[in-house]
C-alpha cells in the first residue's frame, strides 16, 4: 500500500475550511433533530455527537478523510496480518500487528462485513485457539491450591487487565482475589505483599521481552519473600510461579508453565492474549474471560464497517480528529460516569499516548500536523468536584468523552430524593454534556458566564458486564488505530522510551563509580544520590 | 490593594522577549554550573531546575514579575486574613481564605521571616488550636470503639484526605483502617460497604455546605446499611456518624458529634482543618496528625520570603508561568516517583484546576493571556511504560514536575544486579528530566531522534513521612496561590461548576415528568435513559 499523507487530501482541505465557522451550539440549535441524527448504535453501546462542534457536512468531509486515507481498508489488512508495524528507515521495527486474532476464537463471529469476509490469519486463529484451552486446562490443574494471584509487570502488561479486572468487581471468583505489583517502587510491592498468605499465592510474571527490569527486580523481591518460608527455589517456581513471554529462552527460572505471547501482539494491545488471560481467568473465571473476548470481537466486525456513521470506533477516532486537528485541541479527558472505570483511564493514557504521541511518519519524516492528543481523566462525578471549572470556564478547550451505564454493576442501589444514586450519575453526566455545549450567558457578571461551544461526546451502554467491557477495550484500541491510519504514523512502535531507559542504565553506574562529567551523575549528586 | 494586570508589568515585556530565544538544552551546556547555580532548598525539599529551559536572565525576569505582581504582599494578605477570595460584581463570593490558620497552631513556628512577623489572625489560630484538642479528646473518647472509618465526602472533602492516607502506609495506626465513599456511583459505596464490619465501624460525612448531594445520597445509602442490623437512627446517629461541617444547622441528623469547618477554609484547601484532621488522627494517630501540620506550616512560612530563589512555592509557581504563557504549554505532568502518591496527583488536579482553570480576573474582565494548566500525570516509573513516549516524541511540550525521594517510606527493599529497587527508581527518574532536556540526535533515522529541549524539575525530598507530605501538600498550595496572585485571578471561587449542578438538578425531575423541548430531556431520551 502506498501511504498516504493526510494533509495531501481534498477532505483536509475541506475540514480546513469547515473548521473557520463551526457550529454554534450556544444560540439557537434544533437540538431534537440534530441528537436524532448524530447517533450511532452497535448492539451494546451508543454514541450520542450532537453535542460535538460539527455538523454534517463536517460529518461528510471527516468521512472523506477517512475514505481518502483508505482508513478502514488499513484496519482489514492489520486484522488480515500485513505488516502494519513499520516506518521506513534503517533499525525500524516491522512485524504483523495482531491483537485482533486473540479474540478471533469464535466460530459464529466469524461472518462477513458488507460483504466481505473478516477472518485473522488462519494460523493466528489456530494459535490463540489453542492457548485458550492450554489455559483452561491449567486452570483445572491449579483448582483448589490458590486463593490469590499476583500479577508482576509494568506498562502493557499491567495497565489492561489490571482496569478490567477493577472494573468487574461482581464478577469476581468467589474465594480468590487478584493484586498487581508493577513500579520498581519497592514500596509498591510491599503494600501487596504484607497482605497475602503466599502458600495459597500464585504468581505470574509477565515481561514480553523477557529482559523488564522493573519486573525482574519485583520477582526477585517476591522471590526471596518466598524463599523466607524455607521454601527452595525448586519448590518455589515448581508450584508457584508461571510466566507469560514472547522469549521464553531469555527467562532463567524454572516456571511452572510459561504461557507464550506472540511477537505480534504490542504490550498496550496485550490485555486480550495470555497477558491478561492468565489473572483475568483465574480472577473472573475462563467463562467470564471468553465473554471479554466476544465483545472485543463484536467491536472489531464493527470497526470493518465502511461508513463511519455505522463504524463506532472510526467514527469516534474522527471526531478526535476534527477536535485536534482542526478544533485545534491538545488533549482530550475521558470521564467515565463508574467509579470502577478509573483504571480503564490510565490504560486508555497508555494505549493513546505511546502509539500516537509521535512526530515522524510512516515514511519517516517529521510531520507537520499535531498528532496523538495529551489523554487524561478522572471518573464523574468526582470530577465534577475536581477539574470541571477548568473544563467550563478556562481558556484551555477539553473536548470530553463522557461514559455512562444505564444499570450500576452491583445492583446495590436506594434512593434519595425520589430518585436513586444511579439516575443522579446519569442526570449528571447529560448535565455536564449539555453545559459545555450550550454555555449560559450572564449579562454584567462575567465570572459566572460559560462561553459554551465545547466538545464532548456520550457513549451510553446498558450496564458494565465482561462483555461489555471487552467491547469498550476493543472500541479505544480501535480508535488509536483509526487515528494512527489516518495520520499516517506508526502506532505500533515506542521508539520514544529507549533514550530514557539507555541514560537510566548509565546513570545506575554512578551508585558505585564517581562520573563528574556525565549530566546524569552531577544531576543526582546536586539531588543527594550519589 | 490594586491589583495588577501581569501583562501590563516591565517584566512581562521583558519575558516574552527572552522566550523568543529560550536556551537550548541540546548542544553546549556548562551542565555542571548549571545544576548547581539552579536549586533551591528547604530543609524537607531540593528543587532542581537546571532541566527547564530557562537561564539566569529569565529567572531573575520571573523574579521582577513576583515583585511587579506583588506576589509575596499578597501571600502575606492572604495569611493575614484579608479577604481574597474576591472577584468585582454583584453575587460574587467575598471572604477571607485562611486554610494556613488550621496549621498555625505551632508556638516554635511563629518566627518571623525576612524581618517581618508571619501570624495568622490571633482568632483563627485560637480556633484552629481548640479545634485540634476538640478532636483529640473526641479520639480518647472513642477509644477502643472502632477499627474502621468511613469517609463520606467529594472533591476537597475527599481527595486531599485520601491522598494523604494512601501516601502514608507505614504511619498507619494498628488495627485501623480507613475507607472514602465519594461518587454517588452506587458501585462505589457497594464496594467499600461489602468489606466492613459495621458494628466497629465510625462514620465521617463531610459536605462544607451541608447540601451536597452525592454525599447526603451516600449517606443514606449506609445509615439503610446500618438499618438493616436491627439499629435505631438515635442509635446508627448517636454511635456511629460524627459529621464535618461549615452549616450545622443544615444537617438533619443528631450525630455524636459535628465538627466546625471555617467558612474562611475553602474545600480544595481543606486537607489540613477538621476535612482531613478526622479521617487522619484515626488512621494515623493524632501525633501524625500533627506533623502533617508541621510541615505545612514550615512550608507557609518559607513561602513569605521575598526572593523566589528561597521561596520553594513561588519558585515552581514562576516557572510554571514561563512555561504556560512563554513557552505555551498547555499542560503540566506531575510524576512523582512514588507509587504511594499516585492518587495525590487526583488531588492536585483539583487543586490547580478548580482554582486556576478561569477565564476573568479579580476586576470582573474577562482576559487574554493563558491561567491555568491542565494538570495531570501518574507515578514513575510506570508512566515511563505509558505514556512517556509522547513526552518525549510527541509534538506537543508537556512541561514535567518530577518528585522522588532517597528512601523508600517501607524499608523493605531487596537488591538485584547490584542496586535496590530504590536506586533504580530514582536513576530512572533523573534519566528522564535528562532525556526530555537534552534529547539525541538520529542521522538518517528521525524515527530515533529525541529533539529534546523539554522541560522538567525535580523536586528531591529525603523520605515520604508525614511532615514531608505536609510540606508537599502547602508547597502545592502555595503554588498555586502564588500563581493566581501573579495571573491576578481569584483562585478561591469556583463559580465553573454551578451550571453542570443546575441543569443536572433539572434533568432528575425528566425520570418522572416529560419534557420534549428541554434539551437535557432529548438527551437523555436518547441515551436511553427515560
Amino acid at each position: 500500500m502506498h501511504w498516504i499523507d493526510p494533509t495531501k487530501t481534498d477532505a483536509w482541505d475541506h475540514l480546513d475550511e469547515l473548521s473557520k465557522h463551526p457550529i454554534d451550539l450556544t444560540s439557537y440549535v434544533p437540538w431534537a433533530e440534530r441528537i436524532r441524527d448524530m447517533q450511532c448504535s452497535t448492539p451494546l453501546f451508543r454514541l450520542l455527537f450532537a453535542t460535538e462542534r460539527i455538523d454534517e457536512d463536517g460529518i461528510e468531509a471527516l468521512a472523506a478523510l477517512a475514505r481518502e486515507t483508505q482508513a478502514v481498508e488499513q484496519f482489514e489488512m492489520m486484522l488480515g496480518g500485513a505488516e502494519m508495524n513499520c516506518t521506513t528507515g534503517a533499525d525500524n521495527e516491522r512485524c504483523q500487528v495482531l491483537h485482533t486474532a486473540s479474540r478471533d476464537v469464535f466460530d459464529d463471529l466469524r461472518y462477513s462485513v458488507d460483504g466481505r469476509v473478516c477472518s485473522s490469519p488462519s494460523d493466528a486463529v489456530k494459535l490463540a485457539t489453542q492457548r485458550l484451552d492450554d489455559l483452561e486446562s491449567f486452570l483445572g490443574e491449579i483448582r483448589g491450591e490458590f486463593t490469590d494471584l499476583v500479577q508482576i509487570g509494568i506498562g502493557g502488561s499491567d495497565l489492561g487487565p489490571r482496569a478490567i479486572y477493577a472494573g468487574l468487581p461482581e464478577f469476581r471468583a468467589d474465594g480468590r482475589r487478584v493484586h498487581h505489583i508493577s513500579n520498581v517502587d519497592p514500596d509498591d510491592a510491599a503494600q501487596v505483599l504484607d497482605n497475602l498468605d503466599l502458600g495459597t499465592t500464585l504468581v505470574v510474571v509477565i515481561t514480553k521481552s523477557g529482559t523488564t527490569l522493573e519486573t525482574l527486580t519485583n520477582q526477585e523481591l517476591v522471590v526471596n519473600r518466598f524463599a523466607k518460608l524455607g521454601l527452595s527455589e525448586k519448590q518455589v517456581f515448581g508450584k508457584h510461579f508461571v510466566a507469560v513471554t514472547a522469549e521464553p529462552e531469555k527467562l532463567k527460572f524454572p516456571y511452572r508453565r510459561v504461557f507464550p505471547m506472540d511477537g505480534y501482539i504490542g504490550g498496550r494491545y496485550s490485555a486480550t492474549s495470555m497477558v491478561g488471560g492468565v489473572s483475568l481467568a483465574f480472577g473472573l473465571g475462563i467463562d467470564n474471560f471468553r465473554e471479554i473476548l466476544r465483545g472485543a470481537r463484536e467491536m472489531d466486525l464493527n470497526a470493518l464497517r465502511r461508513d463511519p456513521r455505522e463504524n463506532l470506533s472510526l467514527l469516534t477516532a474522527l471526531l478526535g480528529i476534527w477536535n485536534r486537528n482542526f478544533l485545534k485541541c491538545h488533549s482530550v479527558a475521558v470521564v467515565p460516569y463508574s467509579e470502577i472505570l478509573g483504571r480503564f483511564v490510565a490504560h486508555l493514557q497508555q494505549l493513546d499516548m505511546e502509539s500516537n504521541g509521535k512526530r515522524v511518519n510512516r515514511t519517516g519524516d517529521a510531520i507537520l500536523y499535531a498528532t496523538g492528543p495529551i489523554v487524561w481523566g478522572q471518573p464523574g462525578t468526582n470530577g465534577q468536584h475536581s477539574f470541571f471549572q477548568h473544563i467550563h470556564q478556562s481558556k484551555t478547550i477539553v473536548p470530553c468523552e463522557f461514559i455512562g451505564f444505564r444499570r450500576c454493576q452491583t445492583g446495590f442501589d436506594g434512593s434519595y430524593k425520589g430518585t436513586t444514586s444511579q439516575q443522579k450519575l446519569l442526570a449528571n453526566l447529560i448535565a455536564q454534556a449539555e453545559a459545555m455545549a450550550t454555555g449560559q450567558a450572564s449579562p454584567g457578571n462575567a465570572n459566572k458566564e460559560f462561553p459554551g461551544n465545547r466538545p464532548s461526546s456520550v457513549l451510553i451502554g446498558d450496564k458494565l458486564t465482561p462483555r461489555t467491557m471487552g467491547a469498550l477495550l476493543a472500541y479505544y484500541e480501535n480508535k488509536v488505530a483509526f487515528q494512527g491510519f489516518v495520520w499516517n504514523i506508526n502506532s505500533f512502535d515506542q521508539e520514544g522510551v529507549q533514550l530514557g531507559k539507555k541514560l537510566a542504565d548509565k546513570n545506575l553506574g554512578f551508585y558505585d563509580a564517581e562520573s563528574p562529567d556525565s549530566t546524569g551523575y552531577i544531576l543526582m549528586k546536586a539531588a543527594g544520590l550519589v
